[in-house]
C-alpha cells in the first residue's frame, strides 16, 4: 500500500513534468512554424524559464527521495514489470538531472533557442563568422554538461551521446561505423561508376505545384497509417516531428517547387516517427514506457518508411495512379524511372537530401567532428576547413561555401551534439527489423504494391511501439531481431538494391 | 539605490511571469487553431498547470512584501511616475491574486478549458442540456470568486467586472446603459420602418470566394496599420486577439463563403484590438504601463476600426477598387448599395453579426443575465428561457434553438462573466474619442476615402496606447476625450449615420 501510494505520487510528478515538456514543445513548434519575424527574442525567454521550471521539477528532492525509496529491492519486489521498468527509468533521468546546475541549463536553453535563430539568418547569408560565437558558447556550454555527466571509463562525448542513445558507447558504435564505412566505399564506387552511364536525371521539367506536392504527401502520410485525429502535418525550414501530448503529434516537412519527392520523403520519414509516438502506450505517456527507446530507435522508424518503404518499386507500382493525380508531368516518366531516379547514387554536399547509400558517410563526417570537439578542444574556427576535408576524403566533393558546408544543418545551433551518429545507427536497425519484418509476414513489397502497410505498422508497434523504453534500445533491438548491432542486413539490402533488384533485399 | 534594486526585482518578477501568460496565450491559441481534434485533454491539463505556476508567481510572499515596501510613501516619492504607475498596478493586481486560493484558480483553470471544448459540442448540436453541468460548474467557481473579492458596497459581479474594466462600478454603468437604452429603442424602430422600404440584400449571388476574402482582408489589415512582421492572421470559429510577446499579437477571423464582410469586419475588429497591442510601450511589456486599460478600451479600438472606420462611406470609397479585384461580383453593386447594406438595421438574433444600431441591445440582454447569475444565484437552467424572453422584449425576436439562443457566445464556457458590458462600453468610449479626434485632424472620412489611416492611428497611439495601463480606464478616457462616459456622442454618430449622413456623425 504504501508503495502504491509512493507510486503514485512519483507518476503524477512525472506526468506534471511531461505537461511542461509538451508546452516546450508547441513553443518550440511555433516558433518554426507560425510565430512573426520579430516574436524570436520572447520566444528565447519563455523556453529558456520553462526548461528552468521543468528542470527544477526534474530534480526535485522529495521526488529523488520517493524515486530512491521506490527503488529499492523491497519496494521494487512489489511493483509489475512495467511499474519496475517506469522506476529504472524515471531514477537514471533523475541521477543525471540532478547533477545539472540549473544555471547551466537554463545558459543552455537560451544560448539554443537563440543559437537557432542565428543560426539560420547565417546559413542564409553564408557566412559562418556570423554564428561563430554563438556556436562556442554553445560547444562550450555542452562540454561543460558532459564533464559533469562523464562515467568512468567513458568519454566526455559518450555522455552527451547517451542523451539520445541510452547505454550506447561511442567506441563500440565507432567500430560497427568502421565496419561500415569499410564496405561502403567500394559500393559508392561501383554504383557511381554505374551510374555514370545513366541518364542524369527524369526526362521532364522540374515544375511541380506545391499544392499538388501538399496533397500527395498528406494523402500519403495517412495511408501509412499517420492518424491525422492525433496529428498534423505542417511546414517549415528544416523538417521535424514532435510530440505535444499523448494525443498531439506534429510532423513538418518543406516542399521544393523544382523537386516531385524533397517534401514527400519529408513527410514520409516525420510520418515515421509520428507513427511511433502514436504507438507508444497512451496510458503510460509521461512515463519511461511510454516513451521512445532512444533516438536510434526512432530513427530506426523513420528511415524505414522513408526509404525502405518509400523507394521501393512495391511502393511506387500501389503510389503512381495517386501521384501523377496530384503531379501530372509525372505520367510522361514510367514507374522504372521514378525508382531509379530514387535510388540514385551521387556524391552530394546535402545530408538530407543524399542517396541512401551516400547517406552514412554524411553521417561520419559528422560523428568524427562532433567527437573532436567534445573530447579534444577542437576549436570552432577550424570547423569550416575540417568540414571541407572531410568530404573531399569521404565523397569526393567539396562545398563551395559554408551554407551548403558546415552550416547546413540546423542540429548545433540547437545544442544537439551527440545526436547525429543515431541517424546511421537508424539505418542499421531499420534494416534489421526490415529483415524480421519479412521473415514473419512475408512478401512485404508486394504488400506495398498493394498499398499494404498496416501488417508491417502492426508488427512495429507490437514489436518495438508498444514497448516504449522499457528496455535500453540495444536490448530492445536484440530482444526483436534475435542478433546484436549490426551492418550486415543494411549492406545486404544496399547491394541488393544497387544490383537493381531492389526486392532482393528483404530476400528470406 | 535601495529602491532601485527593489523596482528592479520587482520588474523581473512581473516580466518572468508574462513570459508565462504569453506561454498560456500560445496554448489558447493553438488550441483554436491547429491543435489536432483529439489534443484537447492535455492541452486543458497544460492550461491548468501554467494557470497554477501563474498564480503562485503572481501570489509569491517575497514579490508581495517588495511591491508593499516599495509602494511607501518614501520609496514611491523616489521614483518616476511611470514607475510609480507600474507599482500601484502590479500592487493591486497583487492584492486581489493573493486572495484566491491556488486550487480555485487551477480548477477554474481545468473548468474553462474543458468547457470552451463541451460548449463547441453543445453549440454545434444545438442542446443547452450538453453543456448544462459545465456551465454550472464554471458559475459556482465564479460566483466563489467574486465572493472572495467582493469590496464593501459593491455587489459580487462588480468584482468580476473590475477584472475586466478596472474601477468600474456595475450601477453606474447600468445607468449609462439605461439612457442608452431608452434612446435606442425608437431609433432602432424608426430604422426598421425605414428599412422595410429597401430592398433586403445586395443583388448579386452570395458566393464569395474564400481565397478572395482571405487575400482583401490581409492586405486591409496591413493598410490600416497592423504589423505583419509582429504579428499574424489566423482563422477559428470565434474571432479573437492575443497577445504572446511583446512582439507577437495574433489575430483571427473566420470566413464564409455567403458573406463578403463577416470574415473581413472580423479582421477589422480583431486588428483594432492588434493594433492597440502593438501601440503599447514595448520596453513597458509585463508591466502595466505596458499593458491596456481595460477591456472597454480595447474595445474602443476594436469596434471604432470595425465600424467607425470600416463602415463609413469614406472606407469603401477607398477600398472598392481592391474589393473587387479579390471578390469581383462585388462590381456589379455600387459603393452606396454596400455601404446601406453594411449599416442595416435588424432584428436579429446573432451578436457578432448584428448591425451596430441594436448591438448594444444584445449585450444588455446578457449584462442583466449575468447580474443575475452572479448576485442572486439565478439557477443555470433558467438561461435558455430567460433569454428567449429577453430577445422578445429587446428585439422583438426569439432564437429557434439554443444553438443561436443562449449557446452562441463563447464567454460564459470560457469564465468570462462580467465581460460584456466592455463591449457597450468600448462603442461609447469610440464614439468620444472618433469626436475627439475629428476635432483634432479634421475631416476623418475624407482621410479614410484617401487610404490615409496613420493620422488616425498616430493620435490614438499618442492619446490610449502610450499610456498602456498607466490610468484607470475611465480616467484615461476623461483625460483624452476631456468629458466623463456619456452615451450622446455614440447616439449622435448614430443618428447622424440613420438619416442618411453617415459622415455626419463626426461633424464639429
Amino acid at each position: 500500500m504504501m508503495t502504491q501510494k509512493l507510486l503514485e505520487q512519483v507518476y503524477e510528478h512525472a506526468r506534471q513534468s511531461s505537461l511542461l515538456s509538451g508546452t516546450l514543445a508547441l513553443l518550440e513548434w511555433d516558433h518554426h512554424t507560425y510565430m512573426p519575424p520579430q516574436g524570436g527574442d520572447a520566444r528565447s525567454e519563455q523556453v529558456t524559464l520553462l526548461s528552468g521550471l521543468l528542470h527544477q521539477r526534474n530534480t526535485d528532492a522529495a521526488y529523488g527521495d520517493r524515486l530512491r525509496e521506490l527503488s529499492s529491492a523491497d519496494s521494487m519486489a512489489g511493483l509489475s514489470e512495467i511499474d519496475q521498468a517506469n522506476v529504472r527509468g524515471l531514477l537514471r533521468d533523475f541521477e543525471k538531472n540532478v547533477l545539472l546546475p540549473e544555471a547551466l541549463v537554463m545558459a543552455t536553453a537560451r544560448a539554443t533557442s537563440r543559437g537557432q535563430q542565428i543560426w539560420v539568418d547565417a546559413k542564409q547569408k553564408k557566412d559562418f563568422g556570423l554564428f561563430r560565437s554563438s556556436l562556442e558558447e554553445i560547444v562550450q556550454l555542452r562540454r561543460e554538461e558532459a564533464t559533469i555527466l562523464q562515467k568512468p571509463n567513458r568519454t566526455r562525448y559518450d555522455s552527451l551521446l547517451d542523451q539520445y542513445e541510452e547505454g550506447a558507447d561511442s567506441a563500440q558504435v565507432a567500430m560497427v561505423f568502421a565496419e561500415l564505412r569499410d564496405a561502403l566505399v567500394p559500393l559508392v564506387r561501383d554504383a557511381l561508376d554505374r551510374e555514370s552511364e545513366r541518364p542524369s536525371r527524369l526526362p521532364i521539367e522540374a515544375n511541380f505545384s506545391i499544392e499538388g506536392q501538399r496533397a500527395l504527401s498528406r494523402w500519403v502520410a495517412e495511408k501509412i497509417g499517420f492518424d491525422f485525429e492525433r496529428g498534423r502535418l505542417d511546414e517549415t525550414v528544416h523538417p521535424f516531428c514532435t510530440t505535444l501530448g499523448p494525443h498531439d503529434h506534429r510532423i513538418l516537412t518543406r516542399y521544393h517547387q523544382d523537386s516531385y519527392s524533397s517534401g514527400l520523403y519529408g513527410v514520409l520519414h516525420e510520418a515515421g516517427h509520428g507513427m511511433y509516438e502514436q504507438g507508444l502506450p497512451v496510458t503510460m505517456h509521461g512515463l519511461p514506457v511510454g516513451s521512445a527507446a532512444s533516438l536510434g530507435v526512432h530513427e530506426s522508424q523513420s528511415r524505414l518508411w522513408e526509404n525502405m518503404v518509400g523507394r521501393s518499386k512495391g511502393f511506387w507500382s500501389w503510389l503512381y495512379p495517386e501521384a501523377i493525380r496530384h503531379l501530372p508531368s509525372l505520367s510522361r516518366v514510367s514507374i522504372d524511372q521514378i525508382v531509379a531516379d530514387l535510388n540514385r547514387v551521387e556524391r552530394s554536399l546535402i545530408r538530407i537530401e543524399a542517396d541512401e547509400t551516400t547517406y552514412n558517410l554524411h553521417i561520419f563526417i559528422r560523428f568524427e567532428i562532433e567527437k573532436q570537439m567534445i573530447d579534444e578542444e577542437l576549436p570552432v574556427d577550424e570547423l569550416p576547413d575540417l568540414w571541407r576535408q572531410k568530404y573531399r576524403d569521404y565523397l569526393g566533393i567539396e562545398p563551395a561555401d559554408d551554407g551548403e558546408g558546415v552550416l547546413q544543418d540546423v542540429h548545433w545551433s540547437a545544442g544537439l551534439i551527440g545526436y547525429f551518429p543515431t541517424y546511421a545507427l537508424g539505418n542499421l536497425y531499420a534494416a534489421q527489423l526490415m529483415e524480421t519484418a519479412s521473415q514473419a509476414l512475408g512478401d512485404l513489397e508486394s504488400m506495398f504494391s498493394r498499398g499494404e502497410f498496416q501488417p508491417l505498422l502492426d508488427w512495429l508497434r507490437a514489436k518495438v511501439h508498444l514497448h516504449g523504453r522499457t528496455y535500453l534500445p540495444h536490448v530492445l533491438m536484440e530482444k526483436t531481431n534475435g542478433s546484436p548491432l549490426s551492418a550486415k542486413p543494411f549492406l545486404h539490402y544496399l547491394s541488393g538494391k544497387l544490383s537493381g533488384s531492389p526486392a532482393q533485399g528483404w530476400a528470406r
